[in-house]
Parts: C-alpha cells; sequence; structure tokens
C-alpha cells in the first residue's frame, strides 16, 4: 500500500472519456454527408488522433523557440490536425461543418464507471483535470457529462502541453501541492512515466476499449505504479473511498 | 431585459461567501488565546480585509514594473496583510497559528442563497470564480461549502489582480466568449465598474451584511447594471433559471 496522494489528476481523453467511440460517432454522418461513406469513422477518429501527439510536441518545441510564441489552445491544434487529415483523405468540407466537427471533442462520452468513481473519489481527494484540452473545452465535455472536477488545471493553465515537466508541477503548485503528493491517473503509461519524471506518484487505469480492443501504442512502456486500476470505482477501492 | 450572458462569472468574497462573519469566527478563539478579548473579532476581520486593495493593487504595479516579477498568491498577500496588522495590533503570535489564521480565508461561510442560487444557474449558464483568491483556496473553500462551480478561473490564471482589465478579459478568453457574452456577478459596484470598462456584462448583488450592516465603501458608485439582484435566487428567476 502507498502512501496516500493529496489530490488526484486526470488524464482526460481515453482516461475519463472514450474520444475514439465519441468521434467516430460525431464523424458518421459528416462523412456520409460528405458522400464518403467508403471510410470507417472509427478509422477517421483514429487517425485524427495520430496527429495529436505530434503536435503537442510541435507546440512545445514552438514555445521553447521563442517566449514570445502565445500558447495555442488544442481547439486550434485539433482544426489544423482536421484540415491535414481532410486533405489526405482528399475530403472537401465547408469552414462550419468542420468548426462544428472539431467541437465535437467537447461532447466526448465517459466510460461507464467515470461518473460514479469521480463522485466517490471526490469525497476524500481534490480531483482535477490535467488534460491537454483547453479549459472552455474542459468544462463544455464536464457540463456535458456530468464530470463533477473540482478545477480544470492541465496545459492551458500551465502553458505548457504535457508531457513537459512544467505541465504536471505547474498543477501541482497550482493546487499547493508538492509533485508528490499529487497523483496522475491515466490509462496512458507514457503519460505515467512523464509524471513520474516529474515527481508526480502514479496511478495507472486500464482501458482495454480505448482502441477498439486492440493494444494502445505504449503498452510496452509499462512499470510499477502506485496503484494500478481496472476502473474509477476500483482506484475508489483501492484509496478507501 | 438584457440580452442574456453566455456564462456567469463571480466574485467570491462577500458575494458568494461571508467573509467578514467568517474570519471573525476563526480570529475569535485566537484573540482570546493571545490575551487579547478587548479586540472585537468583526473589528479585526474588518482592519485585515481594509489592507486588502491597497495590496492588489501594489501587486500589479510590482508585475507591471517588471514582467519578470512572479504572480504572487493572495494566501501569500493574506499573510503579509496578517502580520502587518497583527504588529499595530501589538499581538505576538507564533508561526504556526499565523498560518492556520491565514488558511482561515478557506473556510469562509457561503450566504444562506449561495448554493441554491448557483446550482439552479449552472443548470443554464457555465459559473466560474471570477476573483483574486488563489486556486487552492477557491478550491478548499468550494469542496466545504459544496460551490459547483464549472471552473476557477480569475486572478491566477489570468496572472494579474482585479481590477487590471486583463483579468476580466482573460476570464473571457478562457471560456472562448467575448467579454461582452460573460456577464461579472458582484455585490460591489467598483468591481463592477472595471468589469465593464473592460467589455463585460455586469449583475449586482446586493448583500446588506456584507460589512455588519454599515454601507459598502463602493455603496456610491451604483450604475444602472444589466442586472440587480437581491440574492443568486432572484437573480436565477431573472435569467429564467
Amino acid at each position: 500500500m502507498s502512501v496516500l496522494p493529496k489530490a488526484l489528476a486526470f488524464d482526460v481523453f481515453g482516461t475519463v472519456v472514450d474520444w475514439r467511440g465519441s468521434i467516430a460517432r460525431e464523424a458518421a454522418p459528416v462523412l456520409v454527408a460528405a458522400g464518403r461513406s467508403d471510410i470507417d469513422p472509427h478509422a477517421f477518429a483514429d487517425q485524427w488522433r495520430a496527429r495529436y501527439v505530434p503536435a503537442m510536441l510541435a507546440a512545445n518545441k514552438a514555445r521553447a523557440a521563442s517566449e514570445s510564441t502565445a500558447f495555442v489552445k488544442l481547439d486550434s491544434l485539433h482544426r489544423t490536425m482536421l484540415d491535414d487529415l481532410l486533405a489526405t483523405l482528399d475530403i472537401d468540407l465547408d469552414d462550419s461543418t468542420r468548426a462544428e466537427l472539431t467541437r465535437g471533442w467537447h461532447r466526448l462520452d465517459p466510460w461507464p464507471d467515470t461518473v460514479a468513481g469521480l463522485t466517490r473519489l471526490k469525497r476524500r481527494f481534490p480531483i482535477v483535470t490535467l488534460s491537454n484540452g483547453n479549459i472552455s473545452m474542459m468544462v463544455a465535455m464536464a457540463r456535458r457529462a456530468g464530470l463533477p472536477w473540482d478545477a480544470i488545471l492541465g496545459a492551458e493553465v500551465a502553458g505548457a502541453y504535457k508531457p513537459a515537466a512544467q505541465t504536471y508541477q505547474a498543477t501541482a503548485a497550482a493546487l499547493d501541492v508538492a509533485p508528490g503528493e499529487l497523483c496522475l491517473v491515466a490509462a496512458h503509461h507514457a503519460d505515467l512515466a512523464a509524471a513520474r519524471k516529474a515527481g508526480l506518484m502514479c496511478a495507472f487505469v486500464s482501458r482495454p476499449m480505448e482502441y477498439g480492443g486492440r493494444p494502445a501504442p505504449d503498452r510496452d512502456a509499462v512499470q510499477a505504479w502506485e496503484y494500478s486500476a481496472t476502473s474509477f470505482t476500483d482506484l475508489a477501492d483501492q484509496l478507501g473511498c
């Protein structure tokens, strides 16, 4: 049994919500209307998301190269990634359709245990987001899905995207706890590894359906995390909530 | 009837919570233990709070003078203000007592209509803090009092204290709404006047007991605000929640 954290910070995409199923649901009618029912909406979601990690690293690199470079919200990066994907697939959509599809990332559905688990964990611990999603996206998602966050923290508040150490450490600083007193909850070993390097405690929660049942890209990066759970309610059990 | 806002941002001290009664409650046993039962705890609260506006202006001025000056959290400023007050009153307290008394600002009680009103307003509008209080203070206060914020925004996220226009405008930007689509809810005409200058809509909520029934310092700064209400539940009625 590890020492208890003072607060819990959550990765969101894949850990709290099912981005793949939700984006496929958003994309399906758009693809049909565009005459491209040959494209599988889940594959479309996968290809959109595949542009995510490179976009984060490029955004951090641009900020590091010049301090005067403004922080770009994930909403804007999602749109750039979508434009690139549509060009690759030779799909023509008008601007308002692209904007509305991009806003689909505000409408991601929680996993079945998410709300019950967060509600229990919140009784004992402050629960905050530690996501690369921007504040307005996190607020809209939480209001729609009923996610009872104590605060929306993470990339936009820190001014840097994960996996930069600053993103994790600024979240702890905002809560006035030491990095080692904050526990990142995530379904991704790579995210947890970066959090551990930044000094945080780590809780892995398995989300076997994040990629539709296929193995996660970072499945081999497993370490001995402070906690490992099969759901948020299992984590609540382990943390005595 | 004014145009409806897209989101509501709340001043907290005095508007959402009763800082004066709560700080008097926190200070009373400390003053007795220090052998200073001659000091009225409410007067002690008033004198602590009287150092607030000058501290905010000085903090903004220091940041404006040098961009490299780090943002100082209100928790730290509250401690500095307390040290000054204790010196003025010739009261000697040890460090841990001072720290715990300063943390009393995390334990402010809501007004009787606050939770019911916020709960109704949240059904229709995103509700966020737009306070000079730091994030950890706002989180602790909300968890204790049951304040159902969608996000903790305001001074620490903006990097500037009210009444700087940046504090109001950065809050709107974080929510991806125009300043004119965000409505500040506050019991203080001076706060609302600064919000209006920054482009926000304004809702005044009267809190006649903020100063124990005595008139507020900014009582003469009244303007024709977009909304004027006697409580959060009255505001909910007016906004159709």
